[in-house]
């Protein structure tokens, strides 16, 4: 019996191109039958946002941040050239042309594909999600999981 | 005798978020007994500023970043949402709020727990900062040494 | 016979400072004998670029990426304070003070020491770029290879 490989990548950023990449990457990894896990913190948590009104209890400052972040994977902005909303609307146009995977089908293939998909608790509490408004059957964990999940890995990346 | 696992970061990044996600993970790393390293380069060397004044001779150029530059962790920016300043200030009383540790805290813990924090000599060169202007009891090397920690590394991350 | 370490860094970048970041470490690990390669993907693939005008046939919204990317590595801009133009300016009058290499040296250098530079073509695809527009020399492969070489790879970073 021989052991999976691992790929452990944390997704830290918000940003439409780098979730993609992040996705694209674990995809890849898990299509090789490694095992992988993708663990969401900070701006990165939105990709795992619903992209539906929720209605949940908040204080001031966890409503604000949640109107203003992105809701969910098909709303984020890009890195690099976002020109107020058109960058998004380019790489989608030319994706779609090229047919390349939206990032919402990335990240259904991703859960087809048994990537696990872990929102960092720390970072919900921060930004004041819930977990009414983010995905379905995703693990929820802390950053002592991340570590164990990443010091046997051999593809650890921060994305 | 077995070996200590190896955790390096570079953080490359003078964000707020970004260096208090990479501390996040540092500190989590000392607690689960690996050897921990954080070479700060580029803008991630704000981190380790004082936050006071310090005389030191300079060029003009090397002036003008000191002053462009934020002076020590407190006063970095956020990567995403920073509104000209209001971003940082919500995610600190955010922060407050749920008894999360501020940055300056992260890097007094990281230091207590004996993560070794470098600061990168080709780039305080670069960027025209001195010994002086940096924390007490931090290293100092060059992209060699930090080679040699990360190619015995379990979890390397740029950040 | 010992096998040689592995450096495998992704850059997804299109910052300067991000791309000095990433090939310095590169030569670096070269030069303590690391087989080393660098995928480029995303704005990552601007450091590729040739600085000339190349003429191939495009669509519309590839002319666009095309003309509002930068040509080539002395082009790009910086992550942080890039002041519409003046912060690469500064950097690079700082860096020739200090006998720094530039990118583009850093480039030609990690070419000399057999630094595998790698075009994503996938992103290539998307951004429509063309081999035509690109370094000499260079190879052309996607994610699977980067996994081949990254899950062998003693240090990975994602930059």
């Amino acid at each position: 019996m021989t052991e999976n490989k691992k790929t452990t990548i944390v997704l830290f950023s918000g940003d439409y191109d780098k979730a993609m990449a992040a996705y694209i990457i674990a995809n890849g990894a898990a299509a090789y039958d490694h095992e992988v896990t993708i663990f969401h913190t900070f701006w990165g948590l939105n990709a795992l946002r619903k992209d539906e009104d929720i209605k949940v209890q908040k204080g001031f400052m966890e409503k604000m941040f949640g109107k203003m972040m992105p809701k969910g994977a098909d709303k984020m902005g890009l890195s690099k050239m976002n020109f107020a909303g058109m960058g998004p609307k380019m790489i989608k146009s030319v994706m779609k042309k090229h047919n390349a995977l939206s990032l919402p089908s990335l990240i259904d293939m991703a859960q087809e594909q048994d990537v696990k998909l872990v929102a960092c608790t720390m970072t919900m509490d921060l930004l004041g999600l819930q977990k009414e408004e983010l995905l379905d059957s995703i693990d929820y964990a802390g950053v002592a999981a991340y570590l164990g999940d990443a010091e046997e890995g051999n593809v650890n990346l921060f994305i």
